[in-house]
């Protein structure tokens, strides 16, 4: 085979220290609000039967093609095709693992309030932004039938995107109800037909309403109706419904109100007429209410009938969280960030397994996608380096001296390196600067003569580069290197840190 | 195929919140001391090409049997059987990752030190403690010739295992050095046959000497002669060395003295003639000479000429961190964790990929045989709740009252959970209990009137069963269920966690 090349599978990427840390500190601040409501953790494999994640093709005998299957090593080869033993798969999402636990234990305590972690894996076909292996945040509350467990869901979601910096107005919640798109197609008098079947004229409703965003109402009506052509000439076939449902259907999207109180009048007007509509108006006004009592207003959380959050699985409310704000991409040009909480009610989590019904509710974060905005929000927090200090070495003889140094810095709680490799000092201090390191110390026989050490601060220039007047000001009261005696090493250090440029 | 059986895969398994919450305790101490060296995080995907893990079997043209292996879902069903994408694993550890990262990022600052902390998925036959997923969290200096690199390794594993609680006695690094192994050999005349090679002599002898734990000197007698047959009957072929040689090893094996320098001593004796030898103890010395002068004695560092660390992959020092403090088990009887840190030089890291040798140094810490012992060492720190107050629901129609209590003490940085399922007060304190929460809080039509809350100790039950003397005395002190004035709640809630039961 010769020598392999050192390379990524397709889709799948590296993360480094930059973005690392910064989510280091993302997910430490979504655990704390998470835990701050009660939630506990749980951890599932990564690998689970292929039927436990709902993903076997019966009438193939095979795996779904979304996955990333395999076959489990442990299976006999003479196992026949439909040994529910005989593949395996990397879990594709949080949700299934969490049914099957709850279908798995049942000595567990209901509600049962878990978060979970972790990475998951598609096999799509990857693209910008796009991978196969991401990582999920998820809360969900087990065995909670009252909705107060999805008011409670919005709070968390706002208070998670508060707490990670993002300031009222620069992020929303939105909330609709599969009960109410239920209504509004008995109202079109499709409610016979079955959104779970792709074919039906209930689920192109909701293809197209999903769509709403990339081509507005204009382009929900033509896939209501006839079809449509897009840009590239592509159709896509419409759902064929008459004038009267699609006039139905664009009220319905245009329901939405100033507050969330007129859009459930709103949505009264249109589908309270319907068993379906009723029940999820009910829903809609209860979470209102507890929202409403805990300050909760509509520019945190408004209630959006256009929201859909995919066709099946979902059973009540169902919800989102976006970032609004604006931000400029690394070319300037202003991007959206959009979705990164989606989730809603389910009660029927754990029918799969056990053919009984559990009600419970959660949402689930989009930890690299959320990434991704904080990276270009927070570009001024971006730190690559977990140290503080660089102590160089001048002298390898001399270095119990450099060790001890940094030692005593580590025990005063500042993370301090010593330079391992090779180099002269020049080298060293711009391997400190690259790594973005703020100081620097310096020594050689003359400091330790003296009992001093050479403290260089290398923000300067950076946080400089380009300002010549600033730059001056700047090293008159803070110059770059200070001469510090090792007796007062720490404390001087530490000052350092605290100086301008740590600001 | 009906409805699917809840179960895991074979050597997978859940972990729940009593575990986790410790384990997160720990990740976060162990990164902390990581990151006061200056490592910096690295993260890579789980899924590798077999070739860039050293798991292909060229001659079989398949992966090897220890991996989770599969097929390339994007290869071409053409492909033939040498392309290099055509398989797939999940990582086996995190160092081959790291050698590919090293290879593939030329504008790598060097030294490059990271950390990871990840899963890693053996296909191996599971038994009890052994799971085929678990997690490693490693650190590692790529680009540092330098022993003082490897002594600050060993001083990284002593600092993490007092900061998670081990007192000096109670852990042991031990340290041996891969050229005084080969310096023995040398000194056998056994120089020249080649430790990779499972068949030869050197190979044999290396094996004896890694079960000295297990069968004793004499056993490693055997094993070095004739063979050794067990107590169950199973016989072990031997090395067949000369009486000569296996004395020369047994001199070894018993080499190590009351301190590192006497070690040192006493191994120059017999391989300090050998060049290999010779080396290592020169690379030993300055390790001491280094630990020395950081005050890292012989009471927490030693070295130990059993030490192997398996056969091939390392060049130069070898380490393990041990936990040496005796642990009861939970059928009370005394049990040995062992290792739990390993690692040592492996200066051939890039070169399956370059031909270039790229010096590198660094350990890794098995998270979950570390949680085993933690589990049992620190019992009486395990809780399972995050929640720190449980707000019960008495009437329904007051969720608003009580959403908002929780909503008070969250603001205080108190974790609150709100009963979010259906039951009586009985049955929610009794979920509280279950769930170790500390209080609960409860209140009805007389307590909203009077603006007063009910706040119940749950923790006297648990803390004083069995003793109602001290029941009794503590009751006096500290009773059970206060009434607290709604304005009151928080300072009063935040003095009750405090009390005696909470110490």
């Amino acid at each position: 085979m010769g020598r392999p090349a050192a390379r990524n599978v397709k889709g799948f990427r590296d993360l480094f220290s930059g973005d690392l840390l910064l989510k280091q500190r993302m997910i430490d601040t979504v655990r704390t609000v998470y835990e701050r409501y009660g939630f506990v953790p749980l951890e599932t494999p990564a690998v689970e039967f292929v039927d436990v994640l709902g993903k076997f093709l019966p009438e193939q005998q095979t795996p779904e093609g979304g996955i990333f299957a395999f076959r489990n090593p442990d299976a006999s080869p003479a196992a026949p095709p439909d040994d529910p033993d005989l593949w395996l798969s990397l879990r594709y999402d949080l949700t299934a693992p969490l049914a099957r636990v709850v279908a798995q234990y049942s000595q567990l305590q209901r509600p049962f309030r878990r978060y979970q972690i972790g990475s998951v894996w598609r096999y799509e076909k990857p693209g910008p932004g796009r991978y196969r292996e991401f990582i999920q945040f998820d809360f969900d509350s087990v065995g909670v039938p009252s909705v107060a467990a999805d008011a409670e869901a919005c709070m968390v979601m706002c208070d998670v995107l508060e707490a990670l910096g993002f300031a009222r107005g620069e992020y929303a919640v939105k909330v609709n109800d599969r009960k109410i798109m239920q209504g509004i197609l008995e109202a079109c008098r499709l409610g016979e037909t079955n959104i779970n079947d792709e074919k039906s004229k209930a689920a192109a409703v909701l293809r197209a309403i999903d769509k709403l965003d990339r081509v507005g109402l204009p382009g929900v009506r033509e896939l209501l109706g006839a079809g449509r052509k897009d840009a590239s000439g592509d159709v896509t076939a419409g759902a064929g419904l008459a004038p009267a449902q699609i006039a139905l259907i664009e009220a319905y999207l245009v329901a939405r109100g100033a507050t969330r109180a007129e859009t459930c009048t709103r949505l009264t007007a249109l589908v309270g007429e319907t068993p379906a509509g009723k029940a999820g108006i009910e829903e809609l006004s209860e979470i209102d209410r507890l929202l409403t009592s805990q300050g909760y207003a509509d520019d945190r959380v408004s209630f959006d009938p256009s929201v859909i959050r995919g066709l099946s699985y979902y059973t009540g409310p169902v919800f989102e969280g976006l970032i609004t704000r604006e931000v400029l991409d690394e070319q300037g040009r202003p991007t959206q960030f959009g979705t990164v909480f989606g989730g809603g009610r389910y009660d029927g989590l754990v029918e799969r397994f056990t053919g009984q019904q559990v009600p419970a509710t959660g949402a689930s974060i989009g930890v690299d996608r959320l990434l991704a905005a904080m990276s270009l929000l927070k570009a001024d927090e971006r730190r690559a380096a977990t140290a503080q200090v660089l102590v160089t070495v001048m002298d390898r003889a001399r270095m119990p001296e450099y060790l001890g140094a940094a030692r005593r810095l580590r025990e005063a709680g500042i993370n301090t390196e010593v330079f391992m490799g090779e180099g002269r000092i020049g080298n060293q201090l711009k391997y400190a600067d690259k790594l973005d390191i703020p100081l620097a110390i310096v020594a050689g026989g003359l400091e330790f003569e003296r009992s001093v050490f050479q403290v260089k601060d290398l923000r300067l220039g950076r946080a400089l580069s380009g300002s010549i007047a600033a730059h001056d000001e700047w090293k008159k009261s803070q110059p770059a290197q200070r001469e510090v005696a090792a007796k007062d090493l720490v404390s001087e250090v530490r000052r350092m840190l605290a100086g301008p440029a740590g600001a």
